[in-house]
């Protein structure tokens, strides 16, 4: 069956959607994205990410052709059309043609759709280990196509026996490349980075919910020497809502199950969706 | 008349080729590239560019699937499809589809011809001026499509009144987007930056004709601080061989024309192709 997607300003099969090869997204990686996941026939969360998303476009100077509610209209019909029980929604800006090469001129919307696995019901038991990697984001407050070093990195990550990379920089914690990272120090009190990194929407949830059920926690610099005294450490992202750290480096991060606070928040944002 | 260039592994007509919106280059900008002048049915340099094009590659984990001779003929088989008086030639390696979103498995080649102005017969008399900015580019040393500050800086640098950007880190002057800058200091040596930086073809060109002439020169870290007491700037590029540099920020630099070392170096060059 043949999947649809938006691109070319129209519905169309995947296969015939290409960017032209003229794009300052292809000859300059200029474009910016989001990503939201789907339930059904329901997206979630779909207005934070479009904030989102029309925040990065304002930044990078992406006029984006379509409303708001052009965007929930392109992606309610490609729920219809491609009636997948799970998956996720990427939306991209292209920067456009340029003559010049350089100039935005018509920044165009790419929408497209494709399956994705269930979360579990309740927190993973399983911890997947992080391997810090010192590197700061361009332009971090925005979500970028820029996935240069995240990709270049993949070889490197498994060669250090883990799963996923944090980035740091100047000792301070950054960000994962796909999401965000939290950890629980000594005195129980929740934290994660503030600025020059990229706000999630799962991390904006789990904020509000650390608000409402008086949770202690804080967004502030989050210096690299404070993983080792982290009694728990979590990356955050939609797709995958929590997964749990235990380890990071050579630092072992095993906190009892039962008492997890990750476990908690975890329940807590299944049942926001 | 249509232009042809090589996409999908065929030579087509430009309007017919994309990338598909499930590439590494569209999702995760990730891709290198090269470009190359060309002089009626002469590719300049084509084994300076080439040579660079499969360091990009190899540093960047992307497998070409064709070999050098293959491209070379690509590239001729364009040049005559396509009968442009003066042009330039971009080779791209586009990431490929990454099913995980992620990982490199099928990297393929795009190659575009389009036309270009002819550099002048000796160097232009006008000089253009650059504005400062602090930022490293990510893996300097490759040429990858990563063009993200450059494209986003476009309005910046027209609020500078400024032609062009140069960019520095830690004090230490590194290069503009697109070319790579020179200066002459007062004890009329002729310097440039030697690391975390692309190396440009009409720079090794220039530091060739420097040894082989006689001309005092010297590849180190060049100080931010040095511009001050610059007899002589200017940048340089494949697409136009040298550009004076007339003002730096609000530092202006203006060498006799006839005495300019950046005259000689001119004339030597386009005597080399």
């Amino acid at each position: 069956m043949s999947i649809y997607c938006f691109a070319n300003n129209q519905i169309q099969i995947i296969e015939k959607a290409g960017v032209p090869v003229t794009d300052l997204l292809v000859q300059r990686g200029y474009g910016i994205f989001d990503f939201l996941r789907v339930a059904g026939d329901k997206p979630l969360f779909i207005d934070d990410h479009l904030d989102r998303f029309f925040h990065s476009a304002e930044k990078m100077r992406l006029t984006i052709p379509q409303t708001r509610e052009d965007i929930k209209n392109i992606v309610k019909e490609l729920i219809h059309k491609n009636q997948m029980s799970y998956s996720g929604i990427r939306m991209i800006i292209a920067g456009g043609d340029a003559p010049d090469g350089y100039t935005i001129e018509h920044p165009h919307l790419i929408v497209i759709q494709a399956p994705l696995a269930e979360p579990t019901l309740h927190l993973p038991t399983t911890g997947i280990k992080l391997a810090t990697y010192s590197y700061q984001r361009q332009i971090p407050d925005v979500k970028t196509t820029d996935y240069l070093m995240a990709v270049w990195l993949q070889p490197w990550m498994k060669e250090q026996g883990a799963d996923d990379i944090l980035y740091h920089h100047n000792g301070a914690v950054r960000e994962c490349p796909r999401s965000n990272f939290f950890l629980l120090t000594q005195h129980n009190v929740l934290v994660t980075a503030h600025e020059h990194m990229l706000k999630g929407v799962t991390r904006k949830n789990i904020l509000q919910i650390c608000a409402q059920y008086q949770i202690p926690f804080e967004t502030r610099e989050v210096s690299i020497a404070e993983i080792q005294n982290a009694k728990e450490a979590f990356i955050t992202s939609s797709t995958k809502r929590i997964i749990p750290v235990h380890q990071i480096d050579n630092y072992l991060v095993k906190p009892n199950y039962k008492d997890s606070l990750a476990v908690k928040i975890y329940d807590l944002l299944t049942n926001l969706e």
